[in-house]
């Protein structure tokens, strides 16, 4: 087992990380303290693979457990499914001795988390994360919320859990999609901020792939690492943690642009990537062989679905709208190297469709 | 003018409790750097009242500034309202380099606040309270939230305020039957702490009825120390923190069982600070000529509703439904004496039937 330790003061936890740690989720809870109540959070497919046994180690130890069911999809991370968990929870007399434990992918942990953070003003919750992407970005940092009609993310809280489990085994059960949807943000952390991990992911590809169980443990525990260590020195996102939103700018003005139907967050992100790494070698950051390097290394994780006829425009006004930009500027994180960034918002337009054109 | 400082590390605030404030809350800002953005949030009439004048002390600096008027009353103080916030910010591009400022009394100050806590994950606000129990009670300490059909305050976040600007001024415009309820829970602020004050009111109660603005900024500021003081030490409710609960244990399922449609906040406080005062001689904490005394004080303020046929089972179950109470047991603040506070999960449910006996 690998232990990350995500340092807050007194909103400090750990990160563990092992093949077989859903079997173990009772033992460790046992040992943390007792929750009169416990309510597992989870969608029906996941709940399905893990939830009976999961309830069942629980009840063992004498905790009353209740599971809340939610619909799974980004279009249902949404208040009214928020709304669905409060009335759940509170319907079983929820209290603040009471426990939420969250298990499934980003969407699930998201909704899961904005709903223990504001229901009686915050319960405890622990983040069981049975997806690669949320394994290595979303169950780190407290960034819970959900979707708005008006962009992606723009509800939510900065609210820490007080462990998240890490079950390496249940990657086996993931569609191949969403796996390799997973590495673009294994990659990612390489990029912005450690070339020797950017370069043991190059050499052990294949067997990431394959799912090797020592080598997922180690790339899952480097990257909960990278991101814990931003997350520590900047837990509201003031500065340093914008360098984790290297590929999101354009990424996440795709993911608008086709309705949250067309990409995967992982393909839109690594289309991002793509964009914003043409951008920093024509902004004059990047020379064109780390730019081709980087490239061939994103494109060789997988295919990707094509962006088809989506204009610049559209892109560039979803991204306006981007909760990160200030005032008109877009925010963008380039690389200037493999593991170095550089945050600007002083990109020409011209440059961006030349970079989007360049990609396409 | 008055300054209650809140100290809560990176968190600290100002309460600036003066006459004629509000004509000065756009010179306030500007010494406090520029937020390009200025979203007002206030209901109709209060919006009608100090409003106009507000949007353009801000417009003159520079600032863009849009209201957001919602309805009035605690029926919509709903998520339904928070979400026509959201939409109403996010249509008008807000960012984190925005400001709310929520003007009025503690329902548009509790859901503005929550709106700001979890819109973008945090954007900062202003409290600018207008009736006499958001000035002494809900805009200061930083509970924010909205009321759930399953009870009140059910949703919500502990999110801080970066200043709460409090006009005397603002008194005289408030209807008869709100300033007396705001007088509750000043009352309260004594009984749980602080004798000295106590006294003050019983003094100074006429002086305090005819709103003499020398009086009601020494009592104002009195409160709000005395609640920056306990919140200081007790962001989240964790312990001291309760003390500020005596009478709404009670005053809670009161408003309950009655679906909030027959007590304002403040009278269903009084109504339950004097079933409190019984409970706490009844369960042998406090004299019997203290109680007395406090009985009369509570009544001197005025008259109040009759809480008629309501039964105690029936606020026997409202108050098991409440937040603050952990497990089966219910958790009360009891008095030992003017200023001196008891917490016990131990009363007798035959003592509650028979303090509630007495007192209606």
């Amino acid at each position: 087992m690998k232990t990350v330790q995500v340092s807050l003061g007194d909103r400090s936890y750990e990160i563990l990380i092992a093949s077989g740690l859903l079997g173990q989720v009772g033992e460790l809870l046992g040992n943390r303290g007792i929750h009169p109540t416990i309510f597992v959070i989870s969608n029906s497919r996941v709940f399905e693979l893990y939830g009976e046994g999961l309830l069942r180690q629980l009840s063992d130890r004498g905790c009353q457990v209740i599971k809340s069911i939610i619909p799974d999809g980004e279009q249902h991370k949404t208040l009214k499914t928020v709304g669905q968990i409060y009335t759940d929870l509170l319907a079983h007399r929820a209290d603040r001795s009471s426990m939420v434990i969250a298990v499934g992918g980003g969407v699930t942990g998201d909704i899961a988390g904005f709903a223990a953070a504001t229901l009686l003003r915050g319960i405890p919750y622990i983040q069981v994360p049975t997806t690669l992407l949320a394994q290595v970005d979303s169950s780190v940092g407290g960034k819970t919320g959900v979707n708005h009609a008006l962009g992606k993310n723009m509800i939510g809280s900065f609210y820490q859990p007080e462990l998240v489990c890490i079950d390496t085994d249940t990657l086996s059960t993931l569609p191949a999609r969403e796996f390799q949807s997973g590495l673009y943000e294994v990659v990612k952390y390489g990029l912005i901020c450690d070339p020797k991990f950017f370069e043991f992911f190059e050499t052990h590809l294949e067997k990431i792939q394959k799912q090797d169980s020592d080598v997922l443990e180690e790339v899952i525990s480097r990257c909960c690492a990278i991101k814990a260590d931003i997350t520590s020195q900047d837990e509201k996102e003031k500065d340093l943690r914008r360098i984790l939103n290297f590929g999101h700018t354009f990424g996440h003005a795709l993911e608008v642009a086709t309705k949250y139907q067309e990409f995967t967050h992982g393909e839109a992100i690594a289309w991002g990537m793509l964009v914003e790494t043409h951008l920093s070698r024509l902004a004059g950051f990047l020379d064109e062989s780390t730019s081709k390097r980087i490239m061939q290394t994103v494109r060789s994780i997988g295919n990707l679905p094509p962006i088809g006829s989506i204009s610049i425009e559209i892109l560039v006004e979803a991204m306006k709208r981007d909760k990160k930009h200030q005032g008109d500027q877009i925010i963008f994180v380039l690389l200037k190297g493999i593991g170095t960034t550089v945050i600007t918002g002083d990109v020409q337009a011209k440059l961006l469709a030349e970079a989007w054109e360049q990609t396409r």
